[in-house]
């Protein structure tokens, strides 16, 4: 697997079949564009997939999880043994993301691509081993992993989009876990946007003032320290990134090359999302962003790839929680566009004029 | 039926119950707050149903349909036919309010309070026959109706609220449908509100300048030629008011002496929710603000009630289509509620120190 050749294979999504679709649309029993982005989510459905009436039957979100060497500078409000015990809570089907992807009828798969913990040979539907690292490397010391663990993070979202969509899964949602996520999610931020640590560093799980303050300082030491290329998503994520966000990577670069549209969650999703789009430009036609996470940094790389979040609800939980929701509102669209009728179908006069 | 009786009978929602349910949202596994405003909606079910675990098993968004006089003044991009041709399009299930409300496990009724059109005895499930008027009067010629007229619409709404609590709906919506009633919503807005006409009127289903421009005219006319008194929310609802207007704010009225969630739809349906906030402030604490509309009159009405609106995708059709998906979010904050586990239950570390 390299993550290059299908990087290489994404074409951009098909304006013919948005035309299309939006021929459609105007024919449906509203004024013209009266149902706003549920329209544009319909259309790019239909582009993504080169489908005209296209179906989101089976969606997923995959849980990365991941720890992070970072933690031990005490950058977070709750200890790193949550991690492991989170992924459990999402197997046993008791976390946020379980239940909003129920409500939205979405499966959940957490996938340990990075834990510091052993799970054996747990075997338990809705969790993937896929580990790579135990746990990052502390960055403020060092690089988080080298340039051969994020590059085999990537090619493990690659074969999950892969897999995924041989099975006739029609959406990807992206969640993580991982204690201490927000701390190289804003290190990545920075470097990648040129905006400064202080306005894109943010209180995660609900640090204090001084927690931040030196989560801060551990951004800006770690960034010094390791001088990533802002030029090399590689290398960023790499030497200040962490593995889910990789993988979240190349989960969105394989959707890309299956065509399979995919809902990015919030802050540490689109950081992952941002390294997939410096990679290859064309997957923003295929991503969607769930919400505007209440984390400081997430509008810098929303702006960055040029996206317009759904949701806006005050969330910062993560795991994918944003996406279930956005799920719903983008299904809507699509039945929107599927099932209406059309004005000639229900004898309904047109505009005047 | 009086009106008054009902309204005076209105308690706030209760706060020991939101305590408790701010308690239960605190022991879940997840950062506190961590999930924004579905926390809230949570909360804010607790202490309106005065339940610890409501439900929200039956949903109903009633759709007032309603003519009205000032078409006649050319104010709308569609001719007055379409209103009866639309409720047909509701019985059908072929509107978006229909595909949109399935999608939500919620049930649509469409009611004629007010359309300038003779129905026979239609006897189809969805559709309930209540005509107050036969279209209102043209409101730059005059009063639009009577005060009695307006009081028997809100009579409708109060029944309906009524009956349907009765059988055991545990969450209501409101929306409707009349061409030009942007009209009207705006006359009302800009009598309320106190912001100026050219600053609360819109395209409605999509005017060009020219209409746009008459359509403020006809306004302003029709705010000088009746002279509201915006102390008297029953003078301004009769005389530059809508059937179908009157009849919202009746229900939510009813929803909040039943204790009854009220999903309020766009532009139109917060000119009713306005009225019934007059009426009785109280009120307020029953009410959820599906959306924010694209129609420019919106943004006022929901600061002077003092609504957040929960969605923002543009949308500007009515019928009830934002309250549909807002009921799909609200749900989803509902269900956080009942079905996380708790750190406890899911043996999850909490927060450090």
């Amino acid at each position: 697997m390299d993550y290059k050749k299908t990087s290489s294979s994404i074409t951009n999504s098909n304006g013919k079949f948005a035309e299309e679709a939006q021929n459609r649309l105007d024919s449906l029993t509203k004024p013209q564009g009266s149902l706003g982005r549920l329209e544009e989510f319909a259309k790019q459905l239909v582009a993504i997939t080169e489908e005209n009436m296209p179906s989101l039957d089976k969606k997923v979100v995959f849980t990365f999880a991941g720890d992070h060497g970072v933690a031990e500078e005490g950058v977070s409000a709750f200890p790193k043994e949550v991690t492991p015990q989170m992924v459990m809570n999402f197997v046993n089907g008791g976390a946020g993301i379980n239940v909003l992807a129920r409500h939205a009828g979405a499966e959940v798969v957490a996938v340990d691509i990075g834990v510091d913990y052993d799970f054996g040979g747990l075997d338990k539907e809705g969790f993937v081993s896929r580990k790579v690292v135990s746990g990052t490397k502390n960055m403020r010391k060092g690089p988080a992993m080298t340039r051969e663990e994020a590059e085999k993070c990537i090619n493990v979202g690659i074969e999950l989009a892969n897999e995924y969509a041989g099975k006739g899964y029609k959406m990807f949602g992206t969640g993580e876990m991982g204690i201490a996520n927000t701390t190289p999610s804003s290190a990545i931020t920075a470097v990648l946007t040129g905006v400064s640590v202080e306005d894109i560093t943010g209180r995660g799980t609900g640090i204090n003032d001084d927690v931040l303050k030196n989560k801060v300082q551990v951004i800006k030491d770690s960034i010094s320290i390791n001088t990533p290329d802002a030029s090399d998503p590689i290398d960023v994520l790499s030497k200040i990134g962490g593995a889910e966000i990789a993988a979240i990577a190349g989960l969105i670069i394989g959707a890309a090359a299956n065509k399979v549209p995919v809902v990015i969650d919030g802050f540490i999703s689109t950081a992952g999302a941002l390294i997939a789009y410096m990679i290859e430009p064309k997957t923003k036609d295929y991503m969607f962003a769930a919400h505007r996470s209440q984390e400081i940094g997430h509008k810098a790389l929303l702006e960055k790839i040029g996206l317009r979040p759904i949701l806006d609800l005050d969330m910062r939980l993560g795991e994918g929680t944003g996406v279930a929701l956005a799920m719903l509102v983008i299904e809507g669209g699509l039945k929107i566009y599927k099932e209406m009728a059309t004005f000639a179908e229900a004898e309904v006069a047109g505009k005047k004029g």
